[in-house]
């Protein structure tokens, strides 16, 4: 053993936020706080100081900050991340001698004791802290020191001064410090990341006319549409050129007509593939103007990522060996069996040539951030090697950190949340199939009660072009506004698929089936936006409702109120002032009217349950005033099936 | 990137035992089974193989154990503890490519498709196997390959043989296989370490006659009374010269007295320390003959390792470098202000000279060890360093992994848990000052439901010569009984300080404070052994269901139930089979009669509610038939606290 060895005393423990023993980052948005907790403790009865390090990725020197004394052992420290990108922080922590005599001398004083050797003990350890000071600081701390060690009324004084004591601290001896063994990482990203509507469409259907490709300058169209529902994000399913070979008809058919544009995700044809666009919607240049365009509607637009290919990609001919070959020397199609996807090869991203095959990818991503895309959403991420997502997001993260990743995985729960903690931005989740109160309660509470609101963002999507769920299918267009509600109130990051979804369609390609019957996947589809049955105005109500009420804007202030009837899910989200506090109620039944008690946890919102609350309805602008936490709730699917409340502090009736 | 780092596509995570991120071993006993779970997963619907490494430290190579599929992506594997000391685990996955091929070709077959492009993908999975394998193995899967190949009826039987997969399993490719990126660690201990009664005494208060100081002699002649009284281990405060330089008076009186002994665990006199004994005691001869007497008995004895110094302690003059100064130059005596121990000089751990004291000190260790002693209580480990323990007891327990060491800590949770943590056999714990159901329940579920119970094994002490409760003092011989029942019934480890709990000795050094009067620590007691009050008949026979009672040598198979009397704490101890199961009723109250109704989860015990349980109480051999959990429990301290029942299914009357 080595003396530096014998001399670490402090033990730094049980750090939090802290994820699967440091392997993973957490995430924050720019400007946010973040929190770290830690038992920190030694041996003996000594005082601890105790600093939270942290620095930017870019930076070599860390920021220190102390961590104050919570109770028993625990510390809390916090620091502010204002640049996008990765910080990473730890702990430092070593005795403090003059801390655990200072705290000894109020015990001896008190005890009456002869007091001169504690002085000089004092003494001591202050011309130690001069020996290390320098300047002003060391001719500060040797007076002290002298002070104290005359041992008269003046030298408790001295003793005492807490001016004494900071200087003492900076000047600490750090030769026995205790260094955290891990260095943890914080993901810092763009607001959007944590908050935004997203609205996907398929552009080739935004032809003004029926049976026409809809192009760019068609979509440019459609964007102020967008905009006026109160979208953030408006997100295009691949646009590249579709294969020829093995396409697929209408209703996926095994075999296209002759009119059939094919699946958008069987990319690529000809000389064209992942970094081209399909000729039908335009070229490079109605792109950046679409983009544009879309700017100056504060909208964003978002492409998709889906690393696989037409067997017409230019990557079949010029790299066979980054695909998987079969015993008769043929490309092995996709499949999930019995099912079979013909019209598309799968890259094969572990073979031997797979380093070359990873640079020709992030060259792809690489060129859409270079026409001025910022969001992506990433196809079936789960049937690609973690170790390709870990080394794609960090190395354009690094180089563009302001880059959101959507990851839609829908598989089982450990790779979507392996997937989030490798890096992903933002992950699609279970909730299009969590209906009920039990299901929806215990759902969003692991998301946002456990460890996993740390790192996994969810976006919520009550319909998507592969789901169709039953729920909508057979509740009618009060289902619609449910699942709505619920997905633009429990979640800060929601999606829907329009305008099929507005328009409340509803026809699956068969009984029992979650795919839509003449699906936008495989044929070029005409919506009337303007049909009745339109969704248009809860839609631009309740995302305005979200950009007016931060509470609706981050996913970690939900708690769930008791209710009396299990179709009514009651919930309420606030800022972590409680300056902003949003009761949802909502009735999951879509058929018939529920009514019940609902009791509102009111003091945990930061709200006087002895004093009158202010209600205000923001879908109906309508008021109430409550009196205590007990509440009647009643809801007509066929009216309105939900209430979102503005919950505020009334003044008292004269 | 590497191709390597591109290949790795299974995840190892949560894996189960590993505490805190897997700087700490757990502790098992030999014999034991170590079931170790992890999620493990990979991209796509790929199947894995996976297995559990583990090897003791001396061995070089891994065993193997497959791990099984639980559920979801849960894997368990468990391997057996079959020798003392450490060993280390970890868990290696790997894509299992022929398992994935059979599970698809299931599908397919289903779906009615051709196979025979599946049959020829078969065939070469399987040669592939051929050739990472030698002998008569590569004969048999290269015909099995053949035999694929040919596409017929035969091929699709041959696919489905078991022992080709197991075959095939066995000449796996592990070229990209994971392995976990930690190896973590198993302490293996004798069965002692686990469960064991404890006796502690004084042996210079065992003589014949009052005022004479005991001898080695005198206290083999106690043992066959503790042997009777049916302990397992015999402990002796320290044993060693005792200073005379500000030497302790009765009752802690500041000087000492004329006849005045001293605390033993002032150490040190002249020429004599740690590996001394104490003259009037005996000799090192004298020790071996108590120590051979004691084994005949079955009785083990533990030494106290307390490392300080009394001012007359040999290294004060043979090692000044070893002890902290003052600025006038004098060693610092021991001191917890205003509390001063002026008659011991504390060792400090942390100069530059600690590797020296730290070899001196496991060199003291190692002197007693060579005389026989296998057990060390270890007096105060909090106000030594953790880097010290770590380092000693993984030396030592390198060394001789049978020792054991208990640590005395009594300090904040952080602190116990850590030295436990860290090698640490057994530790005290709070239990002295745990009385209500309330505190009784929460503390033994924190440690016997919490990952504690990997590591911390408690060892429950009513009084120590420093503990003497309020509960003790104010509740009479009942709370006595009660305690040690609690005690032994509690904890499979647990420990008395006698005679003096045995003869309910219970006057404190003043009201209100927890030390005995005329303490043994300063002056010499003589015992009558005889006393009315003595509980030894009941000790006797509790440590006799202790030993007939497999259930009570555990701490984890503990389970409160519920009462409606909060004075009534009712658990049961059972083995993992349920083939042994222990009802404790314990009335807390040690002054009043005390009813009341449980409700028993008989299933949960592996007892069938619906039929008739026969309850033996153990202590009273008393029987009682009981139908369904809730039964009514009357307990009178003055007659019986306590019920310990044996439960076990009755035979339906007819």
């Amino acid at each position: 053993m080595q003396p530096s060895e014998t001399a670490q005393r402090v033990a730094v423990a049980h750090v939090w936020p802290e994820i699967e023993g440091g392997r993973f980052p957490i995430k924050r948005i720019i400007g946010d706080v973040v929190t770290v907790d830690a038992d920190v403790f030694a041996d003996g009865h000594d005082a601890i100081a105790c600093a939270l390090r942290f620095r930017h990725q870019r930076e070599r020197r860390w920021n220190e900050t102390p961590m104050a004394l919570l109770s028993n052992d625990r510390r809390r420290g916090a620091f502010v991340v204002d640049q996008l990108g990765r910080y990473h922080y730890t702990i430092v922590a070593w005795p403090d001698p003059f801390a655990t005599w200072l705290s000894d001398f109020a015990k001896w004083l008190n005890a009456g004791n002869d007091i001169r050797m504690q002085l000089a003990i004092a003494a001591e350890l202050v011309n130690a802290a001069a020996a290390r000071a320098r300047g002003a600081d060391r001719t500060t701390l040797r007076a002290a020191a002298a002070r104290l060690g005359a041992a008269d009324d003046g030298a408790v004084a001295q003793a005492r001064d807490p001016d004494l004591q900071s200087l003492v601290a900076r000047y600490a001896d750090r030769s026995t410090a205790t260094a955290y063994d891990r260095e943890l990482e914080v993901i810092v990203d763009r607001e959007r990341a944590r908050c935004a509507a997203w609205y996907e469409l398929f552009p080739r259907s935004t032809a003004p006319t029926p049976g026409r490709h809809g192009t760019f300058a068609d979509m440019e169209r459609r964007l102020p549409y967008v905009a006026e529902l109160g979208f953030d994000v408006v997100y295009f399913p691949p646009i590249h050129p579709i294969g020829v070979t093995n396409r697929k008809g209408k209703n996926n058919a095994p075999f296209a007509g002759p009119g059939d544009p094919g699946s958008p995700w069987a990319i690529g044809a000809g000389s064209c593939g992942h970094d081209a666009i399909h000729p039908d919607l335009g070229t490079l240049d109605d792109f950046a103007h679409l983009l544009a365009a879309a700017r100056a509607l504060d909208l964003e637009v978002a492409l998709d990522l889906a690393f696989q290919c037409s067997p017409d990609h230019p990557y079949v001919r010029d790299h066979p060996e980054w695909f998987r070959r079969r015993s008769d020397g043929a490309i092995q199609f996709a499949e999930n069996p019995p099912k079979k996807y013909e019209d598309i090869y799968p890259l094969d991203f572990t073979t031997i040539s797979a380093p070359a095959l990873w640079e020709e990818l992030r060259r792809v991503v690489e060129f859409w951030i270079g026409q001025g895309v910022r969001i992506f959403r990433v196809d079936n991420p789960h049937t690609k090697p973690f170790t390709f997502w870990q080394w794609l997001l960090t190395e354009i993260g690094r180089a563009h950190p302001d880059v959101i990743f959507l990851s839609e995985a829908f598989t089982r729960p450990n790779i979507m949340y392996r997937l989030a903690a490798l890096g992903f931005s933002q992950s699609y989740t279970y909730f299009a199939w969590r209906n009920t109160r039990a299901e929806l309660t215990d759902y969003f509470t692991e998301l946002t009660q456990t460890s996993l609101r740390e790192y996994f963002r969810p976006n919520l999507w009550p319909n998507t072009p592969d789901i169709l769920t039953a729920y909508l299918v057979d509740g009618g267009r009060s289902a619609f506004v449910i699942r709505f509600v619920l997905a633009a109130t429990l979640g800060a990051s929601y999606g829907i698929y329009g305008p099929a979804f507005e328009l409340c369609e509803a026809t699956p390609l068969a009984a029992g089936k979650e795919e839509y019957l003449n699906s936008e996947k495989f044929e070029i589809r005409h919506w009337d936006l303007d049909r009745p049955e339109s969704l248009r105005e809860i839609i631009t109500r309740v995302n305005t409702i979200r950009r007016t009420n931060p509470a609706l804007q981050a996913d970690v202030g939900l708690r769930f109120h008791p209710t009396d009837n299990e179709n009514l899910l009651v919930y309420s989200k606030s800022t972590p002032d409680a300056g902003n506090v949003v009761l949802v109620a909502v009735n999951l039944d879509p058929l018939w009217v529920q009514s019940g008690w609902t009791d509102l946890s009111l003091s945990a919102l930061g709200l006087d349950p002895a004093r009158p609350i202010e209600a205000h309805d923001l879908l109906t602008d309508t008021r109430h005033r409550w009196r205590g936490p007990r509440n009647f709730v009643q809801l007509d699917p066929a009216v309105m099936p939900a209430h979102i409340f503005r919950l505020t502090q009334a003044p008292e009736a004269r």
